[in-house]
């Protein structure tokens, strides 16, 4: 396949260094990524200022490697566009460097590429190292290319909207106890603020905020993670809450009638 | 209610200012709210620099105003903290400058401020009128009045993880049809890239792309816009895809055996 590999760490993360160069042994890699970590950028876009792209070499089999001063999205989009015009494959976003669970999926910037990925019609899958340390890169990376092995079979086609968030432990390999697939649960933080004053007397905020320990339900990716588990988790970016949508009908926020017509 | 009023384009643009204004008539309104356009931010977060906070005057009713070098997310989260301590009842974000359907969801500041005011907890309503004109917003911030009224009637309870996601037609208002309860549609664009080459000769890139107008189903958000209705979606941040969970547990993507025991 030919893969796009892009992250959120940027193009200096081991992350994305372990990933490519795995993926490469078996696949025809090109690296798109931003120049510096775009942590939490969600999936934003740059339509204000100019897009850079310098070339890299980041070794290995690896076919070519860009370095763009825009967020991940960013990076799917030019990767779609100009960087590789013979077309895309599959999209593999990361490896995170920390876990994407739950809500924390809603933030991630490795997600929003693999996001990007699928809004163009490109199977994509996003991995995070569920660590803030850098070891266990090669592990993850040894099972992302077993994904890519997955994907191109074509009795695994993603369907339309769909992608995988992938979050691996951060264990030594032996105590890895399987792969379960999950639903996303919820990773709350407690979003305290650091109120500090400046070197003028002047006030800012500092958000800070640790990860809340809620109790989950076992099939969630939080608890996968606990559990030792490899998470694997069907995504998908259609947002419509369907349920409600009979319960809105008897609201009376018409000031004209509700069109029931066509609905 | 105790409302928040957020927004992606800014403390200045005329759309929060009306909404603002609006629903301070009949509730204790606070305006906290990006220091200039944060347009396709997505769900950003301001993790590496310090976030300062300025306090304006709208005029008005308004409670207080504060502007912030942040995010729409940033914002919502400083509401919630530290700006204030009394609590919020609901979040209203917008009126964004141009429509929110479809895909462009996932890239909005506007819905992003309300969807986290819905991590929170919190009832939360995004606005945006369907038109880059100025024109129209008092017709649209009165429809947020009604949505206010709605919200406080304590039978209307939003479920966890759910939000509104409001467009209104940039249309005269004897035009207004009527208000449709719809999904997301598919709001796509082509996603050209000007190449450029700047004074110094390196090339840069400059993203365009125009909407694409795809055949639609007459309950989308896009159609009810298209057919002059004032669309309300409900979204949800959960964005598991369950139907495709059976699937993946024969995919063999185990080094090790899949634990099914728990999932």
């Amino acid at each position: 396949m030919r893969i796009l590999v892009s992250n959120d760490d940027g193009i200096s993360a081991p992350g994305i260094q372990a990933l490519a160069l795995a993926l490469a042994t078996e696949h025809e890699v090109t690296v798109v990524a931003p120049d510096r970590e775009r942590s939490a950028t969600g999936h934003a876009l740059t339509l204000h200022k100019p897009l850079r792209v310098e070339k890299v070499n980041l070794g290995g089999n690896i076919k070519a490697a860009y370095a763009v001063n825009g967020t991940p999205s960013d990076c799917v989009k030019l990767a779609n566009g100009p960087l590789m015009p013979e077309g895309i494959d599959a999209v593999f976003s990361g490896i995170n460097r920390g876990p994407n669970l739950g809500t924390d999926v809603i933030y991630s910037g490795t997600v929003s590429a693999a996001l990007e990925g699928t809004i163009l019609g490109i199977p994509s899958v996003a991995f995070s190292l569920a660590s803030f340390s850098d070891l266990g890169y090669e592990k993850a990376a040894e099972f992302a290319v077993e994904m890519a092995r997955q994907l191109s079979d074509p009795a695994h086609k993603l369907p339309r909207k769909v992608l995988l968030n992938v979050n691996y432990p951060a264990i030594s390999q032996e105590d890895v106890v399987g792969v379960r697939i999950t639903r996303l649960g919820e990773q709350r933080y407690t979003d305290s603020f650091e109120v500090r004053t400046d070197p003028r007397g002047k006030t800012y905020y500092w958000l800070a905020g640790e990860v809340i320990a809620l109790e989950e339900e076992p099939d969630t990716d939080v608890m996968a993670i606990r559990d030792n588990c490899i998470s694997v988790t069907p995504i998908h970016y259609d947002m419509t809450f369907h349920p409600m949508r009979q319960d809105l009908e008897g609201w009376n926020i018409a000031t004209r009638p509700v069109d029931r017509s066509r609905s």
